[in-house]
């Protein structure tokens, strides 16, 4: 069986394996304060432009300002713990976070967020991507409303970038959204498991800079994307830094050994690996895009990211599946499925050619 | 620098990274539904005698008690999760987690108990280590209150092997505290982050069948003991093992590539790996344990596992922390400190000979 | 001005405080465990059947159902801790509670329900009614999902009854979502706030037994049906008695004066007075309802109990707000607002009249 | 049988059943927001001095002042429910609350706090009396520790006033304590339940202003001190004064029919009922003291406040149990218990004479 169904299937980039091999007797200290991850997070940290120097700054600015970003990076194990981990610490007890319907935190993370005692104020999206207007909307909302001590205040934005759909949302749309979060002082948070897949796009007009400057917090996936596991939270607000490494130990997230998430973003990220295995996925999920397209297959959502979606006949997936593995969506029909396809950092290019060939 | 001052400052053995490398490129399903977490398990259940076949029993009995073990073990990403996830499983929302004061889920965790919403009920010790009379003190304490209603009720006993302190409950103590548990229908719970080193300890009296039985859960840890990361936890009790899955997800412990755990376990646990590493410390650490005594350092904890603990004076521990890392426990007076020496699976010979010629 | 906006700004039937000043200086014992608590639980289990007689029932079966049903009957200050006092009892952390999304558990209680770590699962309703198919549907579709350990289980039930909306279950309805409750073993949990305005209802043909048969747990609302303050809980189910008062006294809802709950409860079910104040408000609101329908203002909820649904136009809203106090529900469109017009206990009749002259 | 083992056994001072009677059928809107609460809380921020104008103080800072009052006190229900709710407020997720061990959060509420996810961090007293030293070292122990971000960061401390044990805080010790709390802003919460008997105790050398400008927030007990039922919350600390009411209502102790809270306290404080009803109280426990001294028993805490503690033998103890209900609190030996002794505004003279004249 060829697997197509999702994008955490293989290993990790071989590099990585090798930079494990090669350090693995050096003795470090634990939690993540290690040089291999001091050096991970600043690359990251200068990466994103956190670490700029300012125009006109002076010595004393530039000392603060370093000081400063030190706390600008962290290493967590996995998608679920980061996001339960960062909602956690920035709402208060009355507040909630704003999430699309089809948001992870709202659907498959077994109630994590409700579970740290808040609520998931889920808006309805056709697509899975919110707007501008729908978050403003439901800020005063929640102003405007007579009880309003008897609802929960909305104290934080999720958006997944891509989204769970496979779509990206535009520079313009990623502006208004963060412009009205700045205006109702709501910070904003981006899931990003799978950014690499969303900035390798060819239809993205965002960069890792864009997405640091417009939000306040996001993390760039490593399990989805080359690492063994392993996601880098970027903290781009100076305002949400304080204290967050308690947040991580007591949501269970900081490693013992937290030089081997160091080594892996190390290795992903020293040159430009990771945004290599993420053009890579890119282009084997175009082509398959391209030959639904040619063999008339339906778009079910019409993405341009790793993951790729289609309506198939019952007769069409069930000859599918003899040789692929595949995600059901849903049931559109009684005759009819959505499916997703998922290409990674691995997929090899002659699998894609054999599915190609089998639509 | 020489490390001595915990045991997670390696990588792992170097047959888990052969394995893992070995294996890279193939494709598994996720969330340990995977063969080799599959087999993982099943080893480790065999090993703790959860599959053993019965006298006397059918053919029905035997696939009902195979289909029952399928849910006995669980792989975690690390400790504090395993700790939380467990605790949070066991108990109902008045209850709390009877535990030494010592005991690593009072102290090192950042509250992650509470944070779930459980109080740890704290039991005084000199030396880490609960008693069958104290369990039970603190059971019938609160049966008798007057105010039951406004205390929290016992709901579980969580114990460590080894303890904090590097000590050893005998077989006899064990089974105290475990009809005790059985008596009032109280779970036990056994944190083995270091079991290896207690079980393979000169002088333990206990198996890993006997933990097995006389305990309703217990974890394997594998972190400080030659994996990379991870802890197998063992559920002896079957009246323990429904829904588990679901609180792994939620506490944010089901990695997504849980191949990555199966691998580790199977490799640690195929053959005697495991015990073999958790002996090495152990010997090491009684080398260290004889140089004290031989040289008149007191002995701060009558310790026979991995981790030894002394006294000494300011002159002797800056001396020592020229060359060597140790932990500082507390000041035991204006010219004392207690410290504690770490060994673990990867400790060199040649270090601990170093070691001993400083002191 | 004259209220018609809720039903909670009176204080309490004079027979009440009454009983209060008569009983004023009694020395009694706290926490609800006085006389005049017990002897309203016991007249409450009562009127729901709780200690009927079984037929055939030796001498001890009698005696254990009798002292069984001890712990059937709870009396707490408020309704949203009787919600969530009771939803944070039934559930285990990995469940939610399955609500309409009008249910005021979702919309009106300050994510009191997320607080205590739950999930509440809102399914679209047009007005505020579920429908055992709707409760089946989200427990298969929850049991069917691949990735089940990765969502929220469905863990129980939560209706309002009247719906929040003024509307009631027919005896049919509720059997229909009792029988799946029962048949998928979910508890079904019943909002009472304004029984008595449903039972008394000429359109009810539930009584109040039938609801202790067709539930495992509900609540007779006091405060907004002629008690100061004060809701009280039936646990028709004896699975779900054991350790109640835990989650009483751990939830702020043990009055340390219990007895001022036993006393209202007292009054108002030793005779037939909370059935008559109920009456009387249905009757009041039923005048209303038939002015509305007489000169033409449609019905935005087709209600028989005494919250009465209408749409004004900005006109018509303006000028009944000079004199009488309603609750906007919304803006249906630019011109026109949807508004609740409620009575009570207390209402007067020349108070309707006047109302009723002004539409 | 005559009571004296609590201070909540009878009813509430005859002129609040008279002010609820009065007022009975008016209608008010709820939640807190009518002008009955309304007065009250102005009343009680007048009295704590929060309403001062400040010498040289514009129009302007005037205006801006009395807003900023507003939010400045609140009414709840009952103690357990103010101090979960003080305590959640205040509290970050990985912060606790500093208390001493016998403090009411720490063993007699259910685990309320540990509920809401936060670790009280219990320090050794032995008369239930802090000292500013062992709150300095208790942050400092915490700030020194090399584990930081593993251990629970104090975040508040919590005092009762005075304490269970009846005994008072000097203002010396209170200045000593709120001066380190300064110093490391830490807020410092007072649990007032019994602040009448406290501060109307020949002993006391505190003032309620004084304990306004000492602490951050502290509460005014109404419930075991003339009222029915019900606790005035007083914000001293503006900071801590936003969004307040969400908390409330999200912990279940936002009263539908708030204006019961208003009149009550209106009632309590319009002229000095309040200080009368403790004076009372605490004159005829220092009448039990004095006999208790008189007649050689000793005195197991040495308090002049309305709760008085002895010493008995088993039978002394039968014999006033045949006509007294007294509070055990714990088998000092083989043959003797201590008993704690309570009074309360409603403590008759005579009943008190019997008392003296059966020791």
């Amino acid at each position: 069986m060829i697997h197509f169904e999702c994008d955490y299937e293989e290993g990790c980039a071989p590099e990585i394996l090798e930079a494990l091999t090669q350090t693995n007797l050096e003795q470090t200290v634990g939690y993540g304060l290690d040089p291999y991850s001091q050096e991970a997070k600043q690359r990251i940290a200068d990466l994103c432009g956190l670490t700029d120097r300012q125009a006109g700054e002076t010595q004393r600015e530039a000392l603060w300002r370093e000081k400063e970003t030190a706390g600008a990076v962290h290493l967590l194990v996995g998608g679920t713990q980061t996001n339960t981990v960062v909602i956690n610490y920035l709402l208060r007890p009355h507040q909630g976070v704003i999430a699309a319907d089809t948001g992870h935190v709202n659907v498959h993370e077994t109630g994590a967020i409700e579970h740290t005692g808040h609520k998931v104020l889920a808006l309805p999206t056709a697509d899975g991507k919110l707007t501008a207007g729908q978050v403003q909307d439901a800020i005063l909302g929640h102003l405007y409303d007579p009880n309003i001590e008897h609802t929960i205040q909305p104290g934080m934005v999720y958006l997944s970038y891509p989204t769970e759909t496979g779509l990206l949302y535009t520079k313009g749309e990623l502006e208004g959204i963060s412009a009205i979060c700045r205006q109702y002082r709501v910070p904003l948070y981006v899931d990003g498991a799978r950014i690499g897949y969303g900035l390798m796009s060819p239809q993205a007009d965002l960069t890792l800079r864009d997405i640091a400057e417009l939000t306040d917090l996001f993390y760039i996936g490593g399990t989805k994307q080359g690492a063994l596991f392993g996601e880098a939270l970027v903290i781009c607000n100076p305002l949400y830094r304080k204290d967050f490494r308690y947040f991580i130990k007591q949501g269970g997230g900081m490693l013992a050994k937290g030089r081997l998430l160091g080594l892996q973003f190390l290795t992903l990220f020293k040159d430009d690996l990771y945004w290599q295995l993420a053009r890579h996925a890119v282009t084997q999920a175009l082509r398959i895009r391209e030959a639904l397209v040619a063999k008339g297959y339906p778009l079910y959502m019409d993405s341009y990211t790793n993951q790729q979606f289609t309506v198939l006949s019952n007769e069409q997936l069930e000859r599918l599946q003899e040789r692929f593995l595949l995600s059901v969506i849903e049931r559109t029909d009684a005759d009819h499925t959505a499916v997703r396809i998922c290409t990674s950092w691995a997929t090899k290019a002659e699998n894609v050619s054999l599915l190609i060939e089998a639509l």
